[in-house]
C-alpha cells in the first residue's frame, strides 16, 4: 500500500518547525523558521509554504517516492501557542511576535484546499503523546511543555479538552502565586512566569544576587561564575551548572520543582489523570529537576490521589513530539 | 403510563437529605438525617434504608400510587464527598464524622439490588444543573457547591469528568494560597479554607480582630455587634449583616469573592467552560458576595477567557438540586 504524507508545524515563540511526516510516523523532511523574524501573518505562511512546497517537492526517496506537489499531501496540522481547534486562529498569544487574531487556517486555504487542523500546541504535544509515545491507553492525562512558555494539553476520556472556546488547556497561565512575578501575558503569579526558561533564569538571577555566585564556582567545570553576565544566563546552562553540582544552579530548579510540583498537584483535583507528563528543554536537566518534582507534587496532592498520578517524561524526543503530533492533528478531525 | 420513582441521597457534612424523586422531576417526599451522629457505615446505611422504606410504603398519593417496595425503585443515586463513581465507595471524605473507605455500594446491596450509583456530592449537583437547571445544552461548564465543604463538578464535552480515579473534580482542595490557612484536609491554602462557610466565618473572625466592630454596629440592625461570641457566628449571619450594610460582613464578603474569582479565573484556563455555577448556603447572600466575584474573576481571568465564560447562580433551588442530581445519576449509567 502506498503511503500517506502529512504536514506537521509546530509554532514556537523562537523557531517554527516544519515537517513532512509519513503515515508510519517518520519525519522524512523539517525545515526550520526563525518565528521571532515575522510580525505579520502573510509573510511568515507564505515562507512556510514555500518550505512546504520545497519538501514535498523532494518526495520521499528511501520510500523511492518521486516528487509529490501540496496536493498529493492528506492535510497540514499546526500547533501554535492559543491556537483554536474550533476557528483555526491564534489569538492574541502573549510569546508570538505577530500579534492579534491570526486566521491560519484562512491564509492557507490561499494556498491549498488540503484540511488544516491547528491546535494548542501543547495539545498537538499531547496528541503525539497519545498516538504515539507514553500515553497510548490512557484514558486521562495531561501533557505539560516548558519552553519560551508554558503549555498544557489535557486529555479526558481518551479526547482532548478544547472547550467552549476552542482554547482550553492552558496550565502555563493557571495563576499559582497570587499577586507574584509578572508573566508575559500581563497578570501575575502565572505557573510560566516561574517555569517557563525566562523564569527559570529570573529565578537563578534573583537568587545570585541573593546570596552571590559559590566563590569556588571558577574552579569548578560547569559552574556558573559571578563574572557570567544575568543577559548570558540560560536555562540550559543553568540546567548543566545543577548536574555539575553548582548549588545555587541545583536550588534554583528545586524552586522550579516546588512551583510545578504544586502546579501539577493542582491540576490533579481537576481531572485525576493517570499520569502528567513533561517536555521542552528545561525538562532535559533530568534528577535535579525531577527528583524535587516528584517530591513537591506528592507532597502537594490530595489524599484521595496519593500514588495514583505519576510524573512522567514524554517518551518521544523533545525534537519529533511537536511535529508529530501536529501532523497527528489531521487524524483526529 | 405509570410514573417511576428514583431515591436521590445527599450526604453532607451536617446533614443527609433523602427524597423520592418522580421521573418528571419532582421530589415526592424527603427526609433527613444528621451525618454528623454517625462514625460508622453499617448503621448510617441502616437508618436511610429505613426512610427510604417508609417513603415508598407512603407511595405518592398525588398520582394514586399507593404503597410501594424499595424493589419497585428504578434505582438509588448518592452524591456524597469523596465519592467515586468508578467503585461505590466514599474515599477518606475530610468533612465527614465517618471516616476510612465507605463502601457503599456492597453496604446498600445488603438491602437491594436496585442499581446504585455514588459519585462526588458536587458532580450530582451538577449533573442536576445539566438535566434540570441552567446548564441544559451547554457542554462545558463547572458547578462549584459552598457549604460546609466546598466542591465541584465538571462537565466536559457534556459528560461529568470523573478521571482516572472516578473521583475528579476537587476543586475546593485546590491550592489557591500556597502555605495558606490550614484545611480540613490536613493541607494548606485549599480554595475551601476561604470560601467554605467555615472560612467565611473565619475571615470575618480575623478582620474583626484586626480591626473591631463597627461601633455603630448596637444601633444598626442586623449587623453583628462586638459582643457577639466568634463560636456563634455564622456565615449567614455575616450574609444577612452584609446584606444590612454591616462593613466587616460586606469586607468579609469582598475577600471571599476575591478568592473565589482567582480559583474560577484558573479553572477557565483549564476546560474553557461556557458558565461557572454557583450554589450552596453562602452563594445565598447575593450581591455582596456576586458583585466583587463577577470583578475578581474577570480581572484575573487570561485576555483569551475574557467575556466567554459567564458566573452564575445555580437555576435549581439549593434545597432541590442535590437530590435532584443524585437520583438523575440513575440515568446516566
Amino acid at each position: 500500500m502506498q503511503n500517506t504524507y502529512a504536514i506537521g508545524i509546530d509554532v514556537g515563540g523562537t523557531n517554527t518547525d516544519i515537517g513532512m511526516v509519513r503515515d508510519d510516523s517518520k519525519i522524512v523532511a523539517r525545515r526550520s523558521l526563525p518565528t521571532g523574524n515575522y510580525s505579520m501573518l502573510e509573510p511568515y505562511v507564505f515562507d512556510i509554504m514555500e518550505q512546504i512546497k520545497d519538501m514535498v517537492a523532494q518526495g520521499d526517496p528511501e520510500k523511492g517516492v518521486a516528487s509529490m506537489a501540496v496536493s498529493d499531501l492528506t492535510g497540514i496540522g499546526m500547533g501554535a501557542p492559543n491556537g483554536n481547534f474550533y476557528t483555526g486562529c491564534v489569538e492574541w498569544a502573549p510569546n508570538l511576535t505577530i500579534k492579534g487574531l491570526l486566521d491560519f487556517k484562512q491564509e492557507f486555504a490561499k494556498y491549498t484546499d488540503r484540511p488544516f487542523v491547528l491546535s494548542n500546541d501543547a495539545n498537538a504535544a499531547a496528541y503525539g503523546e497519545f498516538v504515539y509515545g507514553g500515553a497510548r491507553g490512557m484514558n486521562h492525562f495531561i501533557m505539560i511543555t516548558l519552553g519560551t512558555g508554558v503549555g498544557s494539553g489535557i486529555v479526558v476520556d481518551g479526547r482532548l479538552v478544547h472547550g467552549s472556546t476552542g482554547t482550553a488547556g492552558e496550565l502555563g497561565h493557571n495563576i499559582l502565586i497570587p499577586d507574584g512575578r509578572r508573566c508575559s501575558c500581563g497578570r501575575k503569579g502565572c505557573l510560566e512566569a516561574y517555569t517557563s526558561a525566562r523564569g527559570i533564569v529570573q529565578t537563578y538571577v534573583e537568587l545570585r544576587k541573593e546570596k552571590g555566585a559559590p566563590q569556588e564556582a571558577p574552579h569548578m567545570p560547569g559552574w556558573i561564575t559571578s563574572d557570567t553576565e544575568d543577559s548570558d544566563i540560560t536555562s540550559k546552562m543553568i540546567g548543566d551548572a545543577a548536574n555539575a553540582g553548582d548549588p545555587l544552579a541545583k536550588e534554583t530548579y528545586r524552586m522550579v520543582a516546588e512551583w510545578l510540583g504544586l502546579a501539577c498537584a493542582n491540576a490533579c483535583t481537576f481531572s485525576a489523570p493517570e499520569a502528567i507528563f513533561l517536555m521542552g528543554g528545561p525538562t532535559k536537566v533530568g534528577d535535579p529537576l525531577l527528583l524535587p518534582l516528584r517530591e513537591a507534587f506528592e507532597a502537594n496532592l490530595l489524599n484521595i490521589y496519593k500514588g495514583r498520578c505519576e510524573i512522567k517524561m514524554s517518551q518521544l524526543s523533545t525534537n519529533e513530539v511537536a511535529i508529530l503530533g501536529a501532523a497527528a492533528l489531521i487524524k483526529m478531525k
